[in-house]
């Protein structure tokens, strides 16, 4: 099958709607407006930027989203009255292309539980209401909430209503993440081939995730004549969110030979907007997160890591730097062999002959039986002793913080940089920032800190912290890692090692190759 | 369909052997054995603890686990070769049911680019070790590593030999998380159907979730004879993992009505079990994490609160507390409503009357209006100063920590509890462990510290902190959360309002309903 057989289906983003709904994700409106721009880099086909009934603020970032977002159809969000209508009809009155989109429960439990109106009652409004979102835009998109609850008859009765009375897109959500993925492609199935006009629309479907089967019933939905996906970034949503747009993107990509359909996201931009909502929503990546979680494309067990340094398409199914992830170096752990180990000191930019390796490798294992993983500072700190050379231009030589609740927080730093010591000192809002405050005035000016993530977890005694900084030297990104009891040590040591590859990729490196470690 | 017309699923779990071999995830032998219990009072049927050849730790696990698990059946896993086999054999000589469990690959391109043998050897090893390990064990599966890649008449040609050599059980894995559902299903069915013998012995389904589809692979595999699945707890795995236990045996458990399958799984034991390996992995559950994440039972829309209140199963499918998950509270944001806030205030224990209400939801929404959530610590400050009343056993009045590389990290608190100021002070190995300990002292001895998670995402500027601190009083769980711009400061407030929690439930509760604030 050629590329251009493939049918196109089309990528609604509701992360800064449905996705917003998870706990603790909310957005400022600022925030929604500048997270809409990397979406529309993305390439998504169609963008739900919010509630726009729902407050002030929610109103004004649909509307500046609707004016500054020309090449992407924007969608106004509304429950099934007039008022709402209204707030969305008028806050993407801007926009270039635009749809309003109308939701009403079509399930039993619903209509009896939360609406408590007799269900003709129900119908009668949808009819009214998608003819009056109508007079304002030609293209309504009418969800059927709770549709994959939905008793086929009565089903079919409401979307025949409202196909008449001028939807032209049907979206069926599985609202519980409830269906099995056969029984969400059969209603698709049954609906387009049962329902008076159900051949003249299009289909949505909107799946989320509770029982882990939301990129497969989005995937059966496909298969069964959905055109359009409705999805979040890293899966964020009500509970345990909605089908993630990269896992989804990813299977027809990857599985293209047998879905044969096709969509217009720029797979490069994935990771850095993947980054982008987990920032701003304060949302952690799993470490397994399928396409862009830490481990995605990491290697633990010798003999996955044997056969991908014989061929990469042994154990990898997707090329990470096609989807904007700088070529992971494989992770170093108590499973790790020689080769894995010298494969990375070399990525490193060193060259240890075969004594210095085999020092190395037993200093590694000693470490390496300890703890979880050998992270990069430890590395890096391994082959300047074995290897006898300063193997980092940064060298966090002492490290004092004071923080708490009656005064500033502050640091003190000794750097050894370019063999020279030196003291820094700084405050910032918490212990961690000042520490990476009094760091950062020993870093060279053409380093520039991007990012940092830290995890604790802790049964009691124990309480390991894992840091991750990422930094940016000439539109590059270096990444450092560390592991510590103490948790402002753990931010300082991956900050610290983050700077070194930098400046060592910088060095070493002649093909310009990312080096993320 | 009546309960004893469900057909059993067994569940093999190999989170200590495939969930081991995610990056950073693992374990010491004590380690092993500990949550090896834990498994098994779960209830899986088949355990897998290790791989016995690859060090004398894992060994010396493995033969622990046999020795002491007497009422799960034993896994020793092993590569198609003699040493591998003779290992497994004596690792697991003492468990009271035992399998030896051989791989090999199947695939063109594991064959050509890893082992680099001819199939016809690789298929001669596959008899001869099945053979060899069928005199030390009358139960061997194999696993045709790479199957779903595999074409299918190679596949029947090596599973026909395996079967004829005496394995009884055969794994059909999608090693790399490349299948489809229905392409997964229909291995299973075509294997069946088409190899000699292939009606005479037992299937099992492995997959991974590179692709978002671990579990629905499994449900297809299910559907299409398989009758044991691989899983592990919380999908850890290589990569992204494998399919993840908790969701497939939800799955089979929420849809029972359709699936017809069952499992000996006891699901009140699902949340701590998940909880054990979070934290003896150092691996977090992702806040939407099916079934066990934060944010599973977590309801964040009006519209969804407003349902959930009138009707639990107009927006929940499964019951939390049915899977050993405390009832949770309905998390506060900005989208909530007077409803749901005056819900949450009267399960802490409060009665405010209507003006003290509305002034209550004015504070609340300003502070919601201006970030993420609302934490525990804080609403029970907003009750405090609005309700004119002590809200809380225990205050944090002031907390100074000092820590990093060359001095002892020290922390020293004034706490206020029962109304009187104290300070203490204690050292620890961070600087959020030393502010624990300097809290605790002012605890009441029958609140026990149970465990504490923090995430800290930054992008540069702002760094809040979350952190959840669980603590134990009377056989019961509590659960606190903070956020703050320093971290040990939103430790500190999540030990002090889990601690807060365990005091006013055990005041103010009758029922004996557990608190998870």
């Amino acid at each position: 099958m050629t590329m251009n057989d493939k049918r196109h289906i089309e990528i609604f983003d509701t992360t800064l709607r449905d996705g917003e709904q998870a706990p603790g994700a909310s957005l400022q409106p600022e925030q929604k407006i500048e997270l809409a721009h990397q979406l529309a880099s993305l390439g998504i086909d169609v963008i739900e930027p919010g509630f726009p009934i729902s407050s002030p603020g929610e109103f004004a970032a649909v509307q500046a989203i609707s004016r500054q977002l020309q090449n992407v159809e924007i969608c106004g969000f509304a429950r099934a009255v007039k008022g709402d209508i209204d707030a969305a009809v008028r806050a993407t009155a801007d926009a270039a292309r635009r749809r309003i989109h109308l939701f009403i429960s079509s399930s039993d439990i619903h209509i009896e539980h939360q609406l408590r109106r007799p269900r003709s009652e129900v119908v009668a409004t949808a009819r009214e209401m998608v003819s009056y979102a109508r007079q304002f835009s030609d293209i309504v998109e009418f969800t059927a909430m709770d549709a994959a609850r939905t008793k086929m008859d009565d089903l079919i009765e409401m979307i025949e209503v409202v196909i008449e009375a001028g939807a032209s897109i049907i979206n069926l959500p599985d609202t519980v993440g409830y269906a099995l993925p056969h029984e969400y492609g059969e209603m698709f199935r049954r609906v387009r081939e049962g329902a008076r006009g159900g051949d003249q629309v299009r289909y949505s479907a909107h799946c989320h995730n509770d029982l882990g089967l939301a990129v497969a019933n989005s995937l059966a939905a496909i298969a069964n004549g959905a055109s359009q996906i409705e999805v979040t970034i890293n899966g964020v949503g009500e509970r345990t969110g909605n089908a993630a747009l990269e896992e989804l993107v990813m299977a027809l990509e990857t599985r293209g030979d047998v879905l044969g359909a096709t969509t217009n996201i720029k797979l490069e931009q994935l990771y850095e907007t993947s980054r982008q909502i987990s920032r701003a929503m304060h949302f952690p990546i799993a470490y397994n997160k399928p396409v862009v979680g830490r481990n995605a494309f990491q290697h633990e067990s010798g003999i996955h890591q044997d056969g991908l340094l014989k061929n990469r398409n042994t154990y990898e199914i997707m090329d990470p730097e096609a989807l904007g992830i700088p070529r992971s170096m494989i992770i170093l752990g108590k499973h790790s062999g020689r080769h894995a180990l010298k494969d990375r000191v070399r990525k490193y930019g060193f060259e240890p002959d075969e004594q210095q390796m085999e020092q190395l490798y037993t200093v590694f294992k000693e470490t390496a039986d300890q703890q979880k993983v050998v992270s990069d500072d430890q590395l890096l700190q391994m082959v300047s002793q074995t290897m006898n050379i300063p193997a980092q231009d940064y060298e966090l030589v002492e490290l004092q913080v004071t923080a708490g609740s009656m005064t500033d927080r502050m640091a003190a730093v000794r750097m050894r940089a370019g063999g020279v010591e030196q003291s820094y000192s700084a405050v910032g809002s918490g212990p961690v920032e000042a520490a990476i405050h009094a760091i950062g005035q020993s870093i060279s000016d053409d380093i520039t800190f991007v990012d940092m993530e830290i995890h604790a977890l802790s049964g009691g005694e124990e309480a390991n912290a894992e840091a991750a900084v990422t930094v940016e030297r000439a539109g590059r990104e270096f990444r450092g890692t560390a592991i510590h009891s103490d948790i402002v040590m753990a931010a300082g040591l991956a900050y610290v090692a983050a700077c070194n590859a930098a400046g060592l990729k910088a060095e070493s490196s002649e093909s310009g190759e990312v080096a993320h470690v």
